[in-house]
């Protein structure tokens, strides 16, 4: 029997799209004894992984966690020991609001070998998605990151500094707070402010709202916009040769309206 | 003889190990009838594509540039309209300050399609791969990503701002900006900021210095830190379990001097 040598690779699977892992988690996948994979991800991937690697499921059913972030590091650490090679495979990238250093602080106490792999962060792949590109020379010098849910539940304080920035705002984890991100912007007298919400973007289930401040709980309502969802919010949301359409009719109404 | 059916895919290579790129990436690169690279590009990417397919390099050569970024659009559409299928493969993701949206909107005047495959940007994988998460819980609930050269050539007047924020500030294209930088967080009184520097990150000649506003140059000069590279300021940077020494030996320095 040879000797089991536990260690962890902690890999981002991407937006959605199954295509768009990379060629290194690809390659880590092949090698896995085991896979723990959470609820985002496209169920292709694990075909990367051999056929006799245990394959199990660690994220979120039916609103209520299955596995509680504490298990899920357990798990990892449980597997490691017990049959070598563990596969942690996350939606987005694991360093992006993906607790990738708290998991990779747990393991390390057992003394485990971990490596990262990163994955295509869902904050700038979405947008550009539907063709908003987070920054654009002449439009946008800087894009700010910024969860909609932070571990208390509450929208991050940092929205209203950035409300105030000229950097391109992106949302995670912030579909439920929309209410409070449109007060935010209302409070500081930014109405026109153009805003995008984009639902499972790069996979086929893609829906796409985009408006201002002002419509854009109107639109979000009556597309039954959901989440996972990017929002997305500055001046570059305009610059999608897909939505350009829709602020070029804005226009057309304030000309008729004054 | 076939119909030239002229498109143009922008692919994303990601932030330089060569297997940091997408599958999608991959795929494109496998039809390629004509590759144009960059000067950051990992030359074993250019195995992915057919042997028969033409390879142009359009990047930087001894500092000064061979192609401008108008040149290399209208190659795109001169390659794309001759032979068809030109991948378009660059450093990082194409749409964070990568141009990507303007090279979209030239190529669309000629009526040629295109399709964006998105690349793992630097801005999260760099400080990843030194351990540096850019969000953790209870440490930072954003990261803002600046460009340290504008179009005019001069840092983002948006870093003032973002230095009196909570956010973990990433600054790309940065480095010779570095004693710039470092005046602005001195005028705020934030010599104590912890900050980072990663050369070449995720490749082989990859560099790392660590300390704060305080001693980041004397350290960056003694490395001799060049381009490209990240640059992390904030408390995250003390989270990498790799750099994390560096701050206790300050702390201790600290107690010497008192």
């Amino acid at each position: 029997m040879n000797e089991i040598r536990p260690r962890v690779t902690l890999v981002g699977a991407g937006p959605g799209d199954p295509e768009l892992i990379t060629l290194k988690g690809v390659l880590a996948l092949n090698k896995a004894d085991v896979v723990l994979y959470d609820a985002l991800i496209d169920r292709a991937l694990l075909n990367h992984a051999p056929g006799k690697a245990i394959k199990v499921f660690v994220g979120k059913r039916h609103g209520s966690r299955q596995h509680p972030q504490e298990d899920t590091n357990r798990l990892c650490v449980y597997y490691a020991q017990k049959y070598g090679h563990v596969v942690r495979l996350k939606g987005g990238d694991p360093f992006v609001f993906g607790r990738g250093a708290e998991e990779l602080d747990f393991i390390h106490q057992f003394g485990i070998t971990t490596d990262v792999v990163p994955g295509i962060s869902s904050t700038v792949a979405v947008p550009a998605s539907v063709g908003i590109p987070v920054t654009k020379r002449g439009v946008s010098e800087s894009y700010w990151v910024i969860t909609g849910t932070t571990s208390s539940g509450a929208l991050s304080d940092d929205l209203k500094l950035a409300s105030r920035s000229k950097a391109t705002v992106v949302l995670l984890m912030g579909t439920r707070k929309l209410d409070e991100i449109v007060g935010i912007y209302e409070d500081e007298g930014l109405s026109d402010k153009a805003i995008a919400i984009i639902e499972r973007g790069t996979t086929r289930e893609e829906k796409v709202v985009a408006g201002t401040i002002t419509d854009i709980q109107k639109k979000a309502r009556e597309n039954k916009i959901g989440a996972p969802a990017i929002i997305i919010i500055g001046e570059v949301v305009k610059e999608s040769p897909q939505l350009r359409a829709i602020f070029e009719e804005v226009v057309c109404d304030h000309k008729l309206i004054s």
